[in-house]
């Protein structure tokens, strides 16, 4: 029966493998659980235990507890890593650490508290805890934090022969590594050399032949989201990290690009939406209320001015019922323009591609982009008000107001980001409660005042 | 002066130096022109070709055609890369292509019309053309049109001297290349190993022990968003791609992965915001005005369909214009609480980390959540509308309407994008209509149909 199990599923993580973990949870079966997880990358190990619940986390690691590995716990999400480290007996999270590479303990150990931090650093070797605490010395979500200490350098009068004849009796060499780092005899990197053309070429001929025109160097104070730019817009593999006297510190490779790019993304996403940027599903409720909460009071706030706007015309309301039915028409239409916009701003400024240069000419096309929508839709809801209502002058005023709402969400969808961005504000987190506030108190104040103006 | 301004101005590509090379445009100075441009990566001269003007555009290709090689072109974005290809003489396009790998070339053609397609091809080398006609013949946006073709094998029985002696004699090596690949007498990949583990060994060292654990395949027609998760998932630095015989055909590096998670993010952020999902900075004011009128569409039908629902209650509002006043403020709410639970779905889904196994325990902690932040800015919003219109039933009509609005909003905002995705729809794409008709009908009738059952 177990063996069914195994033989069906496939190697990566499916809904039947997690089910049958979970029986053999339940059943307290060792052997079954072992056989399912075994074949498991960590990756997946650690996504089937974000998965699951608090209870079947606790029990599953309370049964499994001695094959936690390092790779399992660097890949486990900040979120409950703390909670499994807890869980864990001291002793096999030493066990666990010991096999990392310095960048993979500082990522563990940033986000723990004092004690659980103690545990993991007394656990390693003197060099990886004093590796581990240097580069806990740069700022969070800095390249010196992302960075691995262990890099594979040579000086620069080496050949290819003697660099492999130093590579062959390396007693340690990093897990991963694509370059190898040319350096002055002040540790300073002034070139590299891929492994591939180290491999293709003869034993005699001198690194620094056979350098790659694409090296550079990151200082190791540079935030990560730089980072993972450059390694996207250079197409860089790997990339020395270097002091504030440019001598090289460590090295970061594009995989922790990669995963870096990713997080920019969720938080990015997380916060246009307004939610706490670090939320996951492993949030418990308390958390999570809690993470959506201030946005949705900043947007009671500027609800709250809106419906100010629209009691500055109760009278013309009270007079003339069908503004109340159509005016959220109006502010629906111009909230979805603005956020259009918006959206294409924050991109655009992500990936530098809207800049001094080129500002004036976006801000231009967008306010051009939402006449033309705000003309549009302007005579279409013209004709659906004059059908509904019947009141011609009322479907002149429901079309002007549309026009004169896309074009102000137009304009403070582009402008607010970029103003934002230009007084250091991440224009992902701030723009949108702006934006809206916008669209709102524009699309009723020229709803309801071309309406009071026009029809009474 | 002109050497002041390269003096001065950083490596990359910033404000000063697009300045610069504008006026030198204007002022028809070419060796101005090539000393600026001269020194940044091709991926820097896209970004400035995308930048600015389409009249700029043309000027500046018009005396700097000649420097434009495949780099450049690959780094240019699909919406400007027909028009520079139209702009320059068909033998600068066919010597720029001939240097690509021919990933690349398949980059470049896949969005370009026949005539200019016609022009490439015949650039090329047999093989290369061969090689590219293949790509070609596999779906958009799969592995097959992702991978390079050129890749480093080797027999599974070969030592770590032999491989090193056949790639020092090797005439072409791939650029970019950081596994060897084993492969059976029928060119099946069986294993890898890094170049970092082949330059450590001793030369007598079979291959065969030395392979890494990483090894996987990717089959040619998986997306290529696939491709980027597993790449990302497990830490794969490159992968072989095989066909539906399990025949080696290619091999994806990360650096393109990482490529296309950026662009699978733009794509779901821009659909979530109701824009075209290749909408890019350089579309003309009719591109982007076309990019946005569908959705505004959309969401303009789900306005009125609202509307309808406040029309119903037209009576009950002529009798208290406080209503008019409250009632978007309820809508807001929804909206907003209803955007915060489909953006958490949606990542979560793209992540997929939100399964089957877990989603009745993440709709119960949704459903939490808008309970709480309903009840809190229930009574806040009570506290407001007594204080505001002093009528305290309306007071606990707003408060009851903000609960079940905020309710609704959360469970919409799960359930939608679940249920989109089991249905084999993006859920970034359509969640958005769907989850604001919820907020707003439940938001109105919420709101309105209390009062005038308990006001009235």
């Amino acid at each position: 029966m177990a063996n069914d199990v195994l033989d069906d599923v496939e190697e990566g993580l499916d809904a039947r493998r997690v089910t049958a973990v979970l029986d053999a949870v339940e059943a307290g079966d060792s052997p079954r659980l072992n056989a399912l997880l075994e074949p498991l990358h960590a990756a997946d190990v650690a996504d089937l235990l974000e998965q699951i619940s608090a209870d079947d986390r606790n029990a599953l690691l309370g049964m499994w507890s001695g094959e936690i590995d390092g790779d399992i716990l660097s890949e486990i999400s900040d979120a409950i890593r703390e909670e499994v480290i807890d869980a864990l007996p001291p002793e096999v999270v030493a066990e666990a650490v010991r096999d990392l590479d310095t960048d993979d303990v500082v990522d563990i150990l940033e986000d723990l508290e004092e004690p659980a931090q103690a545990v993991i650093l007394s656990a390693l070797t003197s060099a990886d805890r004093l590796a581990v605490e240097q580069a806990l010395s740069y700022p969070e979500y800095s390249a010196g934090r992302l960075m691995q200490r262990e890099v594979v350098v040579a000086p620069v009068h080496w050949t290819v022969g003697e660099m492999i004849d130093h590579l062959r009796v390396a007693d340690w060499l990093p897990e991963q590594f694509y370059h190898v780092i040319l350096v002055d005899p002040r540790m300073k990197p002034v070139d590299y050399v891929t492994l591939g053309r180290l491999l293709s070429s003869r034993r005699d001929v001198a690194l620094k032949d056979i350098v790659e025109e694409s090296f550079r160097t990151i200082e190791a104070t540079e935030p990560e989201a730089d980072v993972a730019y450059m390694f996207n817009q250079y197409h860089l593999i790997s990339c020395p990290v270097v002091d504030a006297h440019d001598r090289l510190v460590g090295v970061i490779t594009i995989d922790d690009a990669m995963n870096v790019q990713d997080e920019e993304h969720q938080e990015d996403m997380l916060r246009m939406a307004g939610v706490d940027d670090e939320a996951t599903l492993a949030d418990t409720v308390w958390e999570a209320t809690k993470g959506r909460a201030l946005w949705l009071f900043v947007n009671l706030l500027t609800a709250i001015l809106a419906s100010m706007v629209i009691d500055m015309f109760a009278q013309t309301i009270s007079q003339m019922v069908a503004l109340a039915v159509l005016m959220p028409i109006v502010a629906s239409m111009g909230g979805n323009a603005g956020t259009q916009s918006m959206t294409v701003a924050v991109r655009a400024l992500a990936t530098r591609d809207l800049t001094a240069q080129n500002a004036g000419r976006v801000i231009r096309r967008e306010i051009a982009v939402g006449a033309i929508n705000g003309a549009v839709f302007g005579v279409i809801m013209a004709g659906v008000a004059s059908f509904w209502f019947g009141v011609p002058l009322l479907a002149l005023v429901i079309g002007l107001a549309m026009l004169f709402t896309l074009m102000a969400a137009a304009l403070g969808g582009i402008v607010i980001p970029m103003a934002l961005e230009r007084m250091k504000i991440d224009p992902a987190l701030a723009s949108g409660p702006f934006v809206t506030t916008v669209t709102d108190v524009v699309g009723f104040f020229a709803f309801l005042g071309l309406a009071s103006w026009m029809l009474l």
